[in-house]
């Protein structure tokens, strides 16, 4: 059978490490048939280190050069662009997180995908743990009862000012669309929307440029609410040492607390909201049956969710996270955004004309740019970290 | 040496369980002198128990019978009459936690306790604790560098509503003055605040007779900001099954985990400040040295801080809580009901006679008393559970 030709647009850090897996035949049915990127230094040493593979400096190029799939791992700002000008060239396209920068944006990839009968799919690599299929089930399946709360601290994204050095495009609202919420957080949630749905409302506190020489946020802190009234706290930052990444998720007939590779549940037969009413004991517990779930994710994340891509193109295998996922997740830091800049809690859903004005203000927001960019790949990084 | 005679004024839950303590003799020093309960059915049993202790159903005749000092548990908003009335006696006072239902009140009672020369204690129990008191230290000294995060998941302050059904006075701000933040979490919020300082500003979502058939909260989410831009998460609720209590402080040299008993510590020798902006890593990590340490409080700390509260009076020795230190956890508690109530973050110093028109504006918030009040005593109840 023929290959699925793919090109990779934007060979920095995910680029590359996407690059290599292709190259390398570690995805069934595709190969790296091309590469672009708009920095003629990186572009010079990707025709050293693939010369039997097309380069280019522009895009459109690679579009039009007889790819059948492209991967964007360009700066976000920059995916919708491209991703609507593949599609109307008759090229699939998988995007790297965060699909887009504002919501509009990325409702209008989907219309254009719809529109050229093209696949669409969005790189959430973490979707593929087990522990979080595991949770979405035991949440969906009604297990845990009726949610009351969860709690994500999810602090483990350290990153030393030489990472937003290391691209010129890292730490503005202008260029890289947001911190934190915007470059690590979109797995997060995406997974936190993916098991728990959408809230009602969002508030935010953000901190812009605390720990880092930035001028967009590197520690956040959201206060959302459900529809049944569930309070849910996600916690991130990019500024804390010997990070946390635990999440519980707590419902009317007991709890799972996802930490360290493993998911521990509590569940109890008698549901909180009969007993609490029925009981004659003031603070009455009823008995829990404990049990722990060890991750047995893939090894590789990413390399599972393109080869998935490429099943959904070939084979029509369903897909991890579709184009109309990515909407999701950056509705949830388009609203954080708002309710920081506003200093209030925001309702969903999202006035997303009244998010990109003040997104627009805040684009002035500069920062230096101190040094060139660092070419590296360490795919430890990208990884879930327990 | 001739005996502390002691007092209990409002012989409930807690009242009963500091008079079978005195009663038995485990306080050094001290002696059950008097005992005071306004319901006359209770005042007739204790009479029936006590035989040999004076029962009196007005305050002020229990004040005027000869005690050196009283413990005060009566429902939280006579707390500051009654020790404003002591002190006036020359009567020392313990009192229950919280101090008094608003700010304003407890300045009230300190000023009262420093005019007439008397002694003002409060029974912040769980300070007793060795891992509260080791977690201070570590942040008092430094060892966690920088603050940056707190997170406390105290959700484990389970009730049914045969809890709030057992005393006519909860459950309403009128009588009860608050819900799990007025009677369950000062506790941990003052322990927060004796380790990690006061806020700069409140913001919270609380949710009223969300579980429960109450008119106050009986869950809260409150974010708080501080002046060095620390963020900290305070999560609590009386109506979440197999409730969590573990709190995490993050500094820019390691953190520490209270959690199940135990305080985990992660400290490096190395502080994030200075290696944010020297690693060239872009996610470099420097070693943190692991250790535990165990609980290793008091067996009853309730009994502790009687003891205290004694030694106190008899020998000088420093009070594990003072009466000034009521003002702070509930100046976090007003300034979480006043934000919740204004919804938007509210700035500390708290502008005290707002909050007190909130208060009273809530006052009419009532619900129906379903059952009179039941006598128990369960000690379990109020210890640390982790």
């Amino acid at each position: 059978m023929k290959k699925l030709k793919i090109g990779v647009i934007g060979v920095g850090n995910m680029g590359s490490y996407h690059a290599k897996n292709l190259y390398e035949q570690k995805v069934d049915g595709a190969c790296l048939y091309a590469l672009c990127d708009n920095d003629e230094i990186v572009a010079e040493q990707l025709r050293q280190d693939y010369p039997d593979v097309k380069v280019y400096e522009n895009y459109v190029e690679l579009l039009d050069s007889g790819c059948d799939a492209v991967i964007i791992a360009t700066p976000h700002y920059f995916h919708p662009e491209i991703a609507i000008s593949a599609f109307e060239r008759g090229v699939d396209v998988m995007c790297e997180k965060p699909t887009g920068v504002y919501t509009k944006q990325v409702r209008l990839m989907n219309q254009s995908a719809e529109k050229h009968g093209r696949k669409f799919a969005v790189m959430f690599n973490q979707r593929t743990s087990s522990l979080f299929s595991t949770a979405r089930e035991i949440v969906k399946s009604g297990q845990l009862g009726e949610l009351k709360r969860a709690v994500w601290i999810i602090t483990n994204w350290y990153r030393t000012q030489s990472y937003y050095d290391s691209c010129s495009w890292r730490g503005t609202y202008q260029t890289e669309g947001g911190g934190v919420l915007m470059n690590q957080a979109p797995h997060n949630l995406d997974i936190l929307q993916w098991i728990l749905g959408m809230p009602k409302s969002v508030y935010a506190n953000l901190d812009f440029g605390r720990y880092h020489n930035i001028s967009v946020e590197d520690s956040a802190d959201l206060l959302l609410k459900y529809e049944n009234g569930m309070s849910v706290s996600f916690l991130t930052s990019t500024g804390e040492p010997c990070g946390t990444n635990r999440f519980e998720i707590v419902g009317s007939k007991g709890k799972i607390v996802l930490e360290g590779g493993v998911l521990k549940k509590w569940i109890s037969k008698e549901d909180e909201r009969d007993y609490c009413f029925s009981a004659k004991e003031l603070n009455y517990q009823p008995e829990f049956e404990y049990s722990e779930i060890a991750e047995e994710g893939p090894a590789d994340a990413h390399l599972a969710v393109l080869q998935n891509f490429v099943n959904h193109i070939l084979f029509d295998e369903p897909l991890v996270a579709c184009g109309h996922e990515g909407i999701n997740e950056l509705t949830l830091s388009n609203a954080a955004y708002c309710s920081a800049w506003t200093k209030s809690a925001v309702s969903l859903p999202l006035d997303e004309d009244k998010f990109y004005e003040l997104l627009k203000s805040h684009s002035n927001d500069k920062k230096e740019a101190k040094t060139s960019r660092k070419n590296y790949t360490n795919p430890a990084r990208w990884q879930i970290n327990w």
